[in-house]
């Protein structure tokens, strides 16, 4: 079998968290998010972003969880800005404008949103005179890390939410991968700080070592009213939720959380290492995703040996490719991208 | 802790299903369904419905594949004709309204609906000179079992069918517990012959010992076109598809689908002769679900020894209450009902 | 041509309303709402209301305002109960729906709700532990008159709005044939009336001698937020707004829409007499509607002479038949309908 | 009262319009689109546009008329692809993502779609490998004229429409202006080669001539199945389907349709040379909407004599400014308008 870096999702659970899977099972719960271990997780959650008050809901997958929690804070008449490169606005099969709310795009900053481009655009729109004729911005959506590895320092977010404070915006923060963008040497706040600059975020638990799910904070108590049945009438209320709770119950263990982030931030360094030490150009990214401008025969080569995702064109002769790692990435996977380097 | 006759999902999953996940875990894999246990799985369902031409797609729970079911095969103008007691009318938060279709209700007979029932209302429909103000109906969605634990004979799916080929309806079948439908004594049917009698059904995995996931079938290969943006749109797509096939994979291994419906159906019967030996009515039910006519001081006496649930009045000193058995049900809890019923 | 019966939309407009329309023809204006003949009808209307605080908007037809009401005054997750035989149940095609909000439905009464009914299932769906499975209520519809012609009294409507209070529901009444109600005999109350004990109702244009036209009224200044938006949004804005400003502005000149209004009532009896004198059974209607059962035969004998409306088959030899009467009806109208009873 | 150059909504209906809503308004009628003016207009647009088999419907207002072709003719996974200024992307509140459906946007050149921008995006989007993560393009919408009074040649809508059926779309015009585009010099084509080079069009009366509605045509007979329930659910069905009827009727005798849109032209050349005249620049438009760049004292200036609309700042001091004609303009307005410029 190949060595794999196509995902952070091609892997299974960490071992860590099976376990309690595996030694919870027998036991009866409640269901339908009542049950201990999502008690318990959302206890240590909590903790964790010093938001004693925080309402939580386990939610199975992001795109559900992006679709859910958009849909709740907004208004029907009410649309969600982001960059055209956001998850909601490419990759999720138009989830958001199923429930009937727009996605209103700005320019793209390798993956990040400027508060310029937000103040401009909401200024423009504010002196329109045919604002009654127009979509009303309810929310900015960012991504935490990117989709493109970036991340957004504490100023720049600081600037985001006090330009949706003026403009009476709601911040949400998707983190599907939030655990190696906190983990990332670029980052200069922690879990806790994020909690306190947004009015709603989710910890990404697929990517970052659960089999599924993801946990919605509402880190002062500010769920919409009637979420939980927002979230039944979205699909996305588990029955069995001991499936989410007990992984993150397992997560929020120990720091567990950020212990996998920090495994797979460490290995994409040395991947990054490797392309270095090759002379193969990389875009900046200090998070688990490399972008690697690989020319077309070196692509071809290297797929005989390692599986990776080609992302886009950059010229006739030139492909973007995607190297990503996980807390199932081993230093034998480091090893085989090397040799296999080695045979360009 | 008291044993609890609660519901089918205060459990977790069948030793198996989890140690299939144990086993796989350090394997890698496609996403988003391409894995290898979801190929399997599909393989193994095919062969069981005896539908070598089958789409199958994992969902993670039942809400969720009734919404995105029904979407998929309705025109927008369609809607979905239910009985009053269905799950989609009444246990879903308006999901299948959340994608603008209308729920038309008619009767139930115990939880079923009648081929009759549904002939008259298609007939008035058709001779309604206003049809162009109407919405029209496109899809008849039964449950088996039912809500109420009935089960409909051969010939009453037959009949419900011949009417929808008549009147160009498609039927769904919810199968959030198909497997205690399949296993009841009452069942004049096998899970091949249902597949021939519908044009799409699930197989519940969540309530018949997974931690989540239905399977979706379309037997006859007539999946929706882009059924799997559909799935997306709806937010039910599983990165790690994985979780789903690897589950479907086990139970549908060696018959173990089939074998916790019977092991369950066993204690459910032995639950029905506790009852019946205490001369405590029960409703008819020959599947996993009975329904008991307590005093509400038997209720309550009972509620100090056993968990069940309480579901809906009969009259002021009276209530209909719910006892359910799943594959974690014991002989010993059965002991436990026994001994609590003489307290009585 | 045959003399019609068959609506009170079969007409043109009244011809003081299209002398408005001519004499303002020239005049350039405003448009979206902000001519100067809508400004004047609004005042018109809040002083007709007693309510110089209400909110009006000029909506196009009943099924537009029915649907832009109810989606702008609920939440994305709530439902509207209404009864069986109300307009957004049976006859919009599903436009509730559409919005993504389930109609709840209760038992007619000669077209009417209970507040005995509606009181009884809210107090069941309130103790209800699955609440969170369910769509939460969140406003009652009524029409006034109803569908088959039937009248609240002042009582059975402050019952209603009664419970509505209790249980924190909207209360709006959909009044596209309004003024037939108010000028119906057994009607015990007022517009002003009427405008204080609810919380929006529309004042029916097109049945009351416009050529299209709905007033919808907000009595206390209650309007959704951003309700243009929700307008435009539902694609009910009129550009040239004069259209509708005009006609309402005829209308509530000098009592035009009740007068209107009381003609049509008054040969509405003249129908009814002589369907009594000819010994055929009507039902109960004090409004411009009238259904009158007609034996198969009589039915076809006089649809040689007249047009009218076949409503509903009775039974195998009989038809329920609507006649409805207009500002258009003449009393030669009704001659020759008397004349066409006599050929039976 | 000051001249106004507002817009070609701010003024009443063509006098021959209102006259035949006159002479019709004491006959008896069918409704819902049944009425005999409704059929009338039919077949004389079926004649002028060389589509005998056409459906054609008659919707009360554009964005309405936007948004029920693009659901009706879209699958639920559909979105419309059109340019950035497109009236569904700014102007109509959300009401395509009110039915479910993504706007996917291309640059706009002066309004227009370039075919090669949109062949470009197709082959980039068939080429993505996660295409079951996105929006699936169903259809183009582009608007004749465009808002910015540009008109697309004969061979620009070939080229589109060529790309069109090369990858399965369909082709969607908004005509809301469509007389002032036929009109124009610039106009290669007329309305028979426009009906053969689209799927959907409509013929917009609201803004040439009449006091509302708009006139779908779908030129093979091609409507969406249900097409009346996809109307009705969309709150667009007119119960007095006379009153656009009459309206269509008139305008298709004696190609008054044409003569109105001609006439706008004329006047909007004269408005264009008196700028000209003036030295004040135009930006380039053919058809009855001129766009004009004013420093921010000669806008205040002529604002105390003519009334028009500010479009939007081009920089601190200057503003582009539009000038609309119609029906309505008459050689009083353009003189006035004169003597305004010659005061500045």
């Amino acid at each position: 079998m190949k060595t794999s870096f196509e995902s952070d999702y091609n892997n299974g659970a960490h071992p860590l968290v099976l376990q309690h899977l595996f030694e919870t099972n027998t036991q009866q719960s409640q269901s339908y998010g009542f049950d201990e271990w999502s008690e318990s997780a959302r206890g240590k959650i909590r903790t964790a972003c010093k938001c004693p008050d925080a309402d939580i809901f386990f939610l199975v997958g992001g795109t559900q969880a992006n679709a859910t929690v958009i849909d709740g804070m907004l208004a029907t008449y009410e649309g969600v800005i982001a960059v055209q490169t956001a998850h909601i606005n490419v990759h999720e099969s138009g989830a958001v404008e199923a429930s009937g709310h727009k996605v209103i795009t700005l320019p793209s900053h390798n993956g990040k949103m400027s508060a310029e481009d937000l103040e401009a655009w909401l200024k423009a729109f504010h002196a329109d005179p045919t604002l009654e004729h127009m979509v009303i911005p309810g929310m900015v959506y960012i991504t935490f890390p990117t989709e493109l590895g970036s991340v957004y320092s504490a100023v720049e977010i600081e600037n985001i939410l006090s330009v949706c404070r003026k403009y009476d915006l709601r911040l949400f923060i998707d983190g599907a991968r939030l655990g190696y963008g906190l983990a990332s040497k670029e980052c200069d706040f922690d879990l806790a700080w994020l909690a306190k600059h947004c009015d709603a975020f989710y910890i990404g638990g697929t990517k970052v070592g659960a089999l599924c799910g993801e946990a919605v904070v509402f880190p002062n108590g500010n769920a919409p009213r009637h979420f939980m049945n927002i979230v039944k009438r979205h699909g996305a209320l588990l029955a069995k939720s001991r499936l989410a709770g007990v992984q993150f119950d397992a997560l929020f263990t120990e720091n567990l959380y950020l212990r996998i982030a920090k495994h797979a931030i460490e290995m994409a360094m040395k991947v990054r290492q490797l392309f270095a030490d090759a002379s193969i150009p990389l875009r900046d990214s200090s998070t688990n995703q490399q972008f690697v401008e690989l020319s077309n025969k070196q692509m071809e080569q290297l797929l005989e040996h390692i599986l990776f995702e080609t992302w886009e064109p950059i010229d006739e002769h030139h492909t973007l490719c995607r190297f990503v790692t996980s807390w199932a990435t081993t230093d034998e996977d480091i090893k085989a991208l090397s040799k296999a380097l080695q045979t360009l």
